[in-house]
């Protein structure tokens, strides 16, 4: 029930997922039974097990409120099945701090993790990069900074193959004394600790591509995030004024929409397939709100991927060797 | 000596500028004299008056460590006659931290500001927003975030001539209770005050250009500054990629080239002149460390503007009313 376009967008990708896998993946839908098969029969079929959960938390309600007032909502019921073993991933594009705390409550962390956080892939001039935190957690002391830089790191490796990714601190400086006092001290930790830390980058590197993993606190991450997301709508609407400018503007614009498009592309989340919320007991996906029936299918498989290869095995052992 | 390009820039920027005023401003050059006549007669005359400053604080340099040692830099000497009297503005392309610096310590604070603040214009999708902080101050406390949207809103209705100005608060969320500690605080003042606030925005809401003020701390403000700043450097590497994958793309990307050029432009800060630090008594604009001779130009008639219209007297009315 999670999302702009819920059930509607949630039911096609799952269908869509489900379907494209050939039968290596089953689809468990959670949510209110009636509507869920509803959906199903309107997306003409496809197979798929529907667990009912009555309740919805929306995207306004207050995280741990809701959780505890609303115990079967779809996203409770869904995280229940993932820790009862009847599933083995779990994805929702739904109220992004209910699905964290709710992650973090039914799955627990992984031991070592101080707070589990939540990671994006971003697109660059060369291979895209990893920023964690992207939003989980806003006032972070710098020992989060490092898990987070730990965990980034064995989601780039066991993920995208990255061997030794490089982390970059995201900073307003090269310097290590640049920066709020949770940089500076993290600063430190980072260099004495075995990753190869790169030192400090500038909200103008992250696009350059130069490293795979960018550090920073969830405010400061969630905030560029959000402002890169705007970036393709806000250039679509100048070069609608461009083209509006002149006869010769507008056959400019006709001709280079095509091409706009496709750069502007790579920049769309929505190829991504949601976040992963790293440092619980279990796989735990976070979709956007606006996600579409294609977002929601890329959730899909991203989840497959990271139970197949492990991921959290690989931040299990990194936290047990970083703790000694 | 300030920015990459110093001193040719610097000087050609600032002759350009008593050039084209006409005899309504005179500019007075700071620095090593001899390197300073070599470029007025580079760039072929122009009345400037030259002060000698010998020293030159480069970006590397620790501010306060700098302004200690190098007692006769540019930035220090040029600070000093303004303080004076003898000049009625300073600008610098040079090292950021020694510009607030000195700034601070040479001209003082205007009564009741707790910290000077540096404000950016930033592009919208209708009219531009102004952001405070850019990045002078980097951990903040509540009442500081408060005093960047004062100054904002008396710089926009001074200088954009906008009628109560209205302020967001960037944060993470709409709701009130979204954010960091300082950032949940912050909201609750700005609620209280008599600013015209509208609440949170998010970084998505920025390039909408729905809000006059977006207030911040220096940390996310410069990340989320620079960020933008890389975006069409990004976005023309992105171009090149796409012209070269087949004959139809170069052809449609040389017909393109100019549309999309002028889209980028108005991301492009070489326009707006540098940043006005805000907050001391005087006027005092920070450029960019790679401002070209346009740039300069641009931020000496931005100085005479923030002379004439009196930003400074509306700070000083706006901080007496606010601490009663």
């Amino acid at each position: 029930m999670g999302g702009d376009f819920a059930p509607k967008n949630v039911v096609c990708g799952a269908l869509d997922a489900a379907r494209e896998s050939a039968g290596r993946l089953s689809v468990i839908l959670v949510g209110p039974k009636q509507r869920i098969e509803e959906e199903v029969r309107a997306a003409r079929g496809g197979a798929a097990e529907i667990v009912h959960a009555p309740d919805v938390i929306d995207m306004h309600d207050s995280p741990t409120a809701a959780l505890r007032s609303k115990r079967d909502s779809s996203i409770a019921v869904g995280l229940r099945l993932h820790h009862e073993g009847k599933a083995d991933a779990f994805i929702s594009a739904g109220n992004t701090g209910a699905v964290m705390s709710a992650s973090t409550l039914i799955l627990g962390r992984i031991k070592g993790v101080s707070r589990p956080t939540i990671g994006a892939v971003v697109p660059t001039a060369k291979q895209p990069c990893f920023m964690v935190d992207a939003g989980a957690n806003v006032d972070c002391r710098p020992q989060h900074l490092l898990e987070f830089a730990i965990m980034g790191a064995m989601y780039m490796s066991t993920m995208l193959g990255r061997t030794r990714p490089s982390v970059g601190l995201l900073n307003i400086g090269e310097e290590e004394n640049k920066g709020n006092e949770a940089a500076q001290t993290a600063h430190g930790l980072l260099r004495k600790s075995t990753l190869n830390f790169v030192g400090n980058i500038e909200g103008r590197d992250v696009l350059k591509g130069d490293v795979d993993i960018v550090v920073c606190d969830g405010f400061a991450g969630n905030i560029l995030l959000k402002f890169g997301e705007s970036v393709p709508a806000f250039l679509k609407a100048r070069f609608v004024d461009f083209a509006g400018k002149s006869l010769r503007n507008t056959l400019v614009a006709l001709i280079a929409r095509g091409g706009l498009r496709s750069v502007l592309k790579e920049l769309d989340y929505q190829e991504h397939g949601g976040v992963p919320l790293l440092g619980v007991n279990g796989v735990s996906i976070i979709g956007h709100g606006g996600s579409t029936a294609k977002a929601i299918k890329n959730m899909v498989f991203r989840a497959e991927e990271m139970v197949q290869r492990g991921v959290n095995t690989m931040i299990q052992n990194a936290m047990m060797e970083y703790h000694g």
